[in-house]
Formats: structure tokens, C-alpha cells, sequence
């Protein structure tokens, strides 16, 4: 089957009625937030875009929406999407243009005449980033059980309001939400496009990759304890100061991710009394970790811990580590992501760092990952970009992907 | 003269009515702060002390309180004293043990048989720590001329209240607040009790000493800029993390600071956004800085800057770094110095690090310090001590320079 140029569709205008959504002119990002106005607005863009297409739109019980494509037809379901919620002051493209994709995509197919064997469905992910109650990839954690309902109920936000609240305002039952393996044995396979958040397919000069996996990741608060003291009248040695542990193990953290080829972040930091004449009584800092595989993140961890204590020793310090949450490493199904790779011209194939609600939905179903060059490489802000020509050589593929798994077998190799 | 054993006064009947003014049992510190409730009743307890004791309480129109005894005698007066405000869960010791030594002073000397033939002064200096306001010695710097009125009522404390709104609030009126010169030509010298802030009379073996000079000391912003991304996917030679320069900065500070004798410490810190799974995009840093000397402590700055800059080169940071607030050296005067110091069976002399009134009103009048051991050494926290019986050496220390300084100079020499 021959596709058609995807000049030939209004990508533009479905980004044009997207894009003022939640937007923050003070700081060019958005703040589309789990069940906040924005994304109320979002949510109401999906099924407005859905009907313009007469595909019907299911919420599940947990807050994410479907938008079906032959839903009557046999055989369970292809499912392609992503999410529209962003981080605090994210980008435009994280989320979003796996969504986008998706509608152009069955415009695209529509161009070209093609209609599926089996169901097709665009998905929408509720709170993925997790930026409002700390658990990212809510929706698709609840739908597979890996969240328990009543724990995710009692989420709180800035302000207090619980998740069951804040699914209550925006209509939704939290007494309904949990595992739903009617709705997952629907579900034959899941693709995934998504901004790539690094730079490897610019090193690669290629707009479009396959994922290979996502790397086993951890978060671990660091409890640095000292004594607080007047930083004015404190000799050197009588101090207990636990923010030079801290600085020592930030450093020790960035020496060590380099030498295992692993990631080690420290973002996030609060002190006490955290006073400018004050020696900090304690320092809690989180740790983002992560690499290739689960030993090298375990063996990071473990000398990096044995650095922050020997060093704690000398500072007269404490140190307390909390692994906060371990995700396994993610392998995407192979012969989903080599049939991907083959079909896209070879795309390249790359593993990632973060998390997505694919390598969630990955525990129960087959799922593979595209991902979009952004140039530069910048992810989380304002600055994550797509060019134009690699938004649609996204679309292209995914229409691709799309024609490919859900056109039948017969199709399978002949198609390109 | 002869003075009687402090054991033949009240002076723990004067703690215990003070000690449960602004306690705040959950941290086992003091919350005393200026013109909130608890600082209102230590107000109150100094006016009703100096009431027993038949002294006559004037408020200055800064809101420093001043407890005369002898007001109409001849000459210009000696004040003592300190402050009974605190820093947040502060000690019980900084501040209230120069007043209560004050008080303790008079009731010794009065038991003594003794009477000034000049005017004596207890003062209760008005929001010293500036943990309200941010801006310490708020009340001295008023009464000097070094707080201009304009700026000290437009300060806010952190629910937005201004100082102007306080003090009314208090039945002050703001706007006779200023520079009050009628007032310190009326005192002749100050010497202001207080609590060691550091270890040094512990090292010595001495209850008592007396200062020498104050360290000239500052406070530089350091601001280090990055660039906001995912701590999960973007690859260590990608970053731009200024936690790192940061955290090489910390480092450096202390070992410059060893290196010249100096302080400095990082105690405060805000990082944006400060997200466990973000590089941050600004990390913004508070040095405190103080040496023996103006020089050394412009050359630790310097040595300082120029490091945290190349580091910052190396990580792709950039750095700013903006003094906030720089004081000179203050030297005690001599005269008054060695005086005290002779008289006190050759008490050690000693500087400190620390901001006090005495260092304000010593632009102005000679001023001089006494410090009571601290075998604790820490400050600015309740873990801050003295023993009853360093309490007890303090205040027949202060009454001994009392009698001297106030006595007539007929007594200079023969006193002791």
C-alpha cells in the first residue's frame, strides 16, 4: 500500500487547536496538570477530535480515553496514543505529539483508503507525568494493578486534594478505579510515539527510532543529619555540617554514573533551617538513578552509598539512604520492535531512560516505543522541540506501524 | 569593695519567670520575635522587673526599652544589657542572659550597699536577631542612624506584615522611628553580657571573657545557572547542571576558609524547579563569610569566586555573585577593654564572629562585651548552655564593671 505525503493532511491545524491549552506565557511551558482546568481542556480536545472523525470515545474506569476505530470488528485491539497531561512548565511535544500522531496517522490511512481488520484505538493516558500527586503514570498503572486503587485514592496534591476529589469534581467515580482486565484483553498491542528525550537520533542523523527499552530506574532520599550552629561563631572543627556531605556526595554521584555509563541526578534538596548564618541541622536530597541494567544501578548505589557514609564519618554527619521506588528494566516485546525497525526503513533501535505508560502497559500486553528526533535533545521544558519534517516522518511511520499490525497478515510484507 | 556571693540573690526566681515566655515545647526552642506575642510578654516581664526593683522604664522611640536607675544623677549614663528576642527555636541563653544578668547586677550591688553616682541603663534592645524582618539589629541601627526609618517600615515579614504595621499593631508609632541622638549623647558606655557563641572559653578553662573586636563578615548570593532537563534521558555530556558547580563551590569554600583562618558556609539554598527527576535550572546559594581581617576575608571571596567560576566553565554553568551585605570590623574600645579585662582577674580576651548591639553602638560610644562560657559551643539552637554557676560568675562580673565604670573614679583600683 502506498501512503500518501502527509502534506496531504492538517497536521498544523490539529497542533494549532492543541497548543494554547494550558499554556504558560510567563514561562513558554505548560502546566497541564492530572484533572486541572488545562487538562480538562485537553481531555474535551481529544473527544472533539475523536468525534470529528466518528470514532467513538470510551473513558475507562480510570480516567483513561479511547478513541475507537472499528471497535465491532474481530480480533483485540491495536492500540496507539500516548498522553496529553505535561510536567510542571513542560514542553510542548512530550505527551502530545504521540496523540497528535495518532489522528493524523488515521487521517493519513483514510487518505490512502485503508481500513483496518481489527480495532484500532487512540489512547490518551490519564496523569502520566504524575506532576500532580507524585505517581507518574497513574492511569495506566491502575489499569494494570499496579497501583493500588486505594492508595492512589489518598494522593494528595500541593493543596491537599486528594486524587478521589479531584476525579470527583472533574465527574469521574474513584470508587470505580483499579485493575481492568476486561479492558486489557481488548487490547492486542500497544504503540507508543513520543518526542525522543535525548539526543542519540541526532548523533544518528535519523527522525525516527524504535525503543529498544527502558532502563531500570530509582529514586533515593539521602538523609545528610548535623548540628545546627551559628555560622558565624563555629570553629570549623566543631561544626557538624551535613551540607558538605551532601556537596561530597553530589560529586561522588556524577564520578560514578560516568565510570558505570549510568545516569545519577541530584535535583531536588531541602534544608533545615536552610538560614544564611545558620549550619544546616539536615539535609534531605533525592537521588534519580538509573542505567543499562539492574546490577550496574544496584553496584552505582551500593559505592555510592559507601562514599556518602565514609565521607558523613568525617563530617561528623549522618547518613540515612530510602530507596523511595525501583522499576525493573523494560524490555519492549522483540518481535514487535524488530518487525517495527525492519518495516521503518531499519530505523535505528535505542534504549531510554524514562518511563512511559508503554512500559507499564509492557507487564500485560506486547508494546513497542517510535520516537521523533528533538534537536535539542532537551526534555521537561520549554525547550523540548520536533521539527516540522519529523513530526510527519513520525506521522508516516506510525501510519505505517498502524497499516502493517492491523491490516492482516496478509498484508505483512507486501505493504511497503 | 566587697561584693556579697551571688548565692544571697534571686536569680533563679528572674529565669524561671522568663523561660516559659515564647517556648515552643515541640522543639524544644524559643520563637521570640519582634513585636509577635511572645516578644510582647518578654517586653512586659522587663518592664515588671525593673518595676520591683523601683526603676523607671523609658521606651525609646525605636523600641528599645531602657530600665533607669539614678536617671537624675549627674554625668552621662552606663548601659547594660542585651535583648530577649530570639532566632527561630532559638536558645534560651542568647539574648535574655545580659538582661537577667542586668537585673541580677543591680540586685547584687544594691545588697552590696552600693549606689551609682551616674546614671545606670538596662537595656532591651528591639528585634536584634532579625529573624522577623531579616534585618539584624534593627532596633541599635535604628537609634544609630545605620537603618534608615523609610527602609525598616517598609520590611515584611514572611506573612507580608511590615515592620510600620507591627509596631503599630504593638502601640508604637512608626513613624517616630529614626536616629536619636538626644538619647545616645545621655549614654557614656555600653557593655553587653552574652552567652559564648563558640568554645573558646571552654578551651581556656575560664567562666568569663571579654571581647576584643568583632569579624568583619558578609553574605554573598551565589547563583549558578544551568539548563532545566530530564535527569532520566539526557546523557551526562549533554548537561548543563549548576548543582554540580554548586556542590564544587561548598567544598571549596571550606577548604579556603581552613586555609585562612576563616568561616564561610553554605546554610541556605533554593533550587529551581527542584524536582527529583529534573536537572535544575538555577540553584541559588548563600555564603556567609567572616575572617579576623577586611583583607583576608576579600581574598577568601575572591579565591572563592574565581574556583566556583572555572568549575562552572567545566559544567556549562554560568554563575553570578552579588553581595548582599558586608560589615566592617568592630574593635571594642580599648580603654574599656583592658579595663574590664584587668579587673576581671585578667579574664581572657577574645573575638567573635557573631553581629551584636554592642558593635552597632560602637560607632557611636565605647562599647565593650563579656562572654559566659558555653560548654556546648553551639548557638542559635537549644542545645545552647550555661551552667548556673558560669550564670553566677557572669553576673559578678557585670556588677564588678558596674561598680567600676559607675562608681566615681575614686574606686577605680581600690574597688578589687
Amino acid at each position: 500500500m502506498e501512503l500518501p505525503s502527509t502534506e496531504e493532511i492538517e497536521i498544523d491545524e490539529l497542533w494549532r487547536s492543541l497548543l494554547p491549552l494550558g499554556y504558560h506565557a510567563a514561562s513558554g511551558g505548560y502546566r497541564r496538570f492530572a484533572w486541572n482546568r488545562a487538562d480538562l481542556a485537553c481531555r474535551a480536545w481529544f473527544t472533539a477530535q475523536a468525534a470529528d472523525r466518528g470514532l467513538a470515545v470510551r473513558t475507562d474506569r480510570n480516567g483513561n480515553q479511547w478513541a475507537w476505530w472499528g471497535a465491532d470488528l474481530p480480533g483485540k485491539a491495536l492500540a496507539i496514543g500516548s498522553h496529553l497531561d505535561s510536567v510542571p512548565d513542560g514542553g510542548a511535544f512530550d505527551g502530545p505529539l504521540g496523540v497528535v500522531s495518532s489522528f493524523a496517522a488515521v487521517d493519513l490511512l483514510r487518505a490512502a483508503g485503508w481500513a483496518p481488520e481489527r480495532p484500532i484505538a487512540i489512547a490518551n493516558f490519564a496523569d502520566e507525568e504524575g506532576a500532580r500527586f507524585g505517581v507518574a503514570c497513574a492511569g495506566s498503572r491502575l489499569l494494570t494493578g499496579q497501583l493500588a486503587p486505594e492508595r492512589a485514592r489518598e494522593l494528595t496534591d500541593a493543596d491537599g486534594v486528594t486524587m478521589a476529589a479531584a476525579m470527583e469534581a472533574a465527574g469521574r467515580d474513584p470508587d470505580a478505579i483499579g485493575r481492568d482486565d476486561e479492558l486489557l484483553d481488548r487490547i492486542g498491542q500497544y504503540v507508543e510515539l513520543h518526542i525522543e528525550q535525548g539526543r542519540a537520533l541526532v548523533d544518528l542523523d535519523r527522525p525516527v527510532g524504535v525503543a529498544t527499552s527502558i532502563w531500570p530506574h530509582g529514586r533515593w532520599r539521602f538523609e545528610f543529619g548535623g548540628e545546627a550552629n551559628h555560622a558565624g561563631t563555629t570553629r570549623l572543627e566543631d561544626r557538624r555540617d551535613p551540607m558538605l556531605t551532601y556537596a561530597y556526595t553530589v560529586l561522588a554521584a556524577r564520578k560514578k554514573a560516568a565510570a558505570h555509563g549510568a545516569l545519577a541526578t541530584f535535583g531536588r534538596i531541602l534544608v533545615e533551617p536552610n538560614g544564611t548564618n545558620a549550619i544546616p541541622s539536615k539535609v534531605s536530597a533525592w537521588l534519580d538513578g538509573r542505567a543499562p541494567d539492574e546490577a550496574t544501578l544496584s553496584a552505582l548505589l551500593g559505592e555510592l552509598e559507601e562514599a556518602a557514609r565514609e565521607r558523613a564519618g568525617r563530617d561528623g554527619a549522618s547518613l540515612s539512604v530510602v530507596n523511595e521506588s525501583l522499576t525493573p528494566i523494560v524490555e519492549f516485546d522483540h518481535v514487535l520492535r524488530d518487525q517495527l525497525a525492519k518495516s521503518l526503513d531499519g530505523a535505528p533501535v535505542l534504549p531510554t531512560g524514562a518511563g512511559h505508560d508503554a512500559g507499564i502497559l509492557a507487564a500485560r500486553i506486547p508494546t513497542a516505543m517510535l520516537f521523533v528526533r528533538n534537536p535539542t535533545g532537551v526534555s521537561h521544558s520549554p525547550a523540548e522541540h520536533a521539527e516540522i519534517a519529523d513530526c510527519r516522518a513520525g506521522v508516516s511511520a506510525l501510519a505505517r506501524a498502524v497499516s502493517d499490525l492491523a491490516g492482516g497478515s496478509a498484508r505483512l510484507g507486501a505493504a511497503w
